[in-house]
């Protein structure tokens, strides 16, 4: 039987290197993957429904939130955008370690409901490298970075509640602790429950004098 | 400043491998160190003090039991045997990771006292496993083997208690897992509150606006 693979929530400031950090350590994961979120928005040119994002009608959107279907969800720019529990259930129970690339405000909500997931957060090492980090990307506006960096400092606010915290320094090392914490996850007591009960059970059936 | 290292509780079954995975663990992680215990028995012929162990007196013994001084003991065979705190403060305090080899029921207390520790449990990948382990031990008689056996079942009874569950079935995938346990142990959000607290000051104290 497979083991059923791990939920992990990965959050982190705009500019902490989230998809950089995701895109090396999923490379290297193969036994890993990003959950696939669902969108009311129309898909963009080239993105693909099951790959991008599940594009689903509003109606069905409101539908899984009422059944209670969505692990998170999130209303942003005129559209609504969540995680559907049946995809990342499915992929876990597959062996695969389904990765939530969320904010933090959902990360809460999913800690709140007492869901058994690895909490992640990623930092950048200094304020100053965030900071220059936001100002290099030229899409943003000025006033946007001032917004992001307001933003960030909230969600840094919240680091703490995470399970851990990885820092993006050099990208090598940000990649092998996210690996060391995965790893580690499945050393935890509780997911390896079955092993010590299978060897307790042979310990009674299994004559001591037995060879 | 050094990071303060952390203390490592380490326990298993006689017959799981405890020192086997110890020695290539410690081999290879240079910044963990085993702890020494004091004892009150006399040194064996080859024992060096401060190396094998603390070797002290009854009434030392007492003094540092009386005094709070040791984090754990027992008695054995005729003689105490324990963990003195300043020896492992002072190794932490210089940044190593130190770990305690002890018994379940020391591993216990200290996880009653509330210290701060990573608790790892070391498995036998099955009974059977163990069993000739230990049957192949020439130097136990076989009521050795079946009361270590007993005292097997009793000891895995409690690795739910620990954090982690180690399983000593191939010798290289079990040193990954200890190390990925403590690399993971030193990403812990409460390990790493120092480093958002400072980025969370250098926020206030370097405006959103300066270059």
């Amino acid at each position: 039987m497979t083991k059923p693979g791990l939920l992990i929530v990965f959050s982190g400031p705009s500019g902490a290197g989230k998809d950089t950090v995701l895109k090396r350590f999923l490379d290297e994961n193969p036994d890993c993957a990003l959950s696939v979120s669902a969108t009311t928005r129309a898909p963009r040119e080239g993105e693909v429904d099951g790959e991008n994002y599940f594009f689903i009608t509003r109606e069905r959107f409101g539908e899984l939130t009422a059944m209670g279907e969505m692990l998170e969800y999130a209303y942003y720019n005129g559209n609504y955008y969540g995680t559907p529990k049946d995809m990342v259930e499915e992929q876990r129970a597959r062996g695969k370690n389904v990765i939530l690339e969320i904010e933090v405000q959902g990360a809460l909500k999913i800690k709140e409901m007492g869901i058994d997931a690895v909490f992640i957060f990623l930092m950048p090492p200094s304020w100053k490298t965030l900071k220059q980090r936001l100002a290099n990307r030229n899409t943003d506006s000025p006033w946007n970075v001032a917004e992001r960096l307001n933003i960030a400092v909230t969600e840094m606010e919240s680091a703490h509640l995470y399970d851990y915290i990885v820092v993006n320094d050099d990208l090598d090392a940000c990649t092998a602790q996210m690996k060391a914490v995965v790893a580690a996850a499945q050393c935890r007591a509780e997911y390896c429950r079955e092993l010590v009960e299978e060897v307790l059970r042979d310990a009674q059936t299994i004559h001591v004098s037995d060879n």
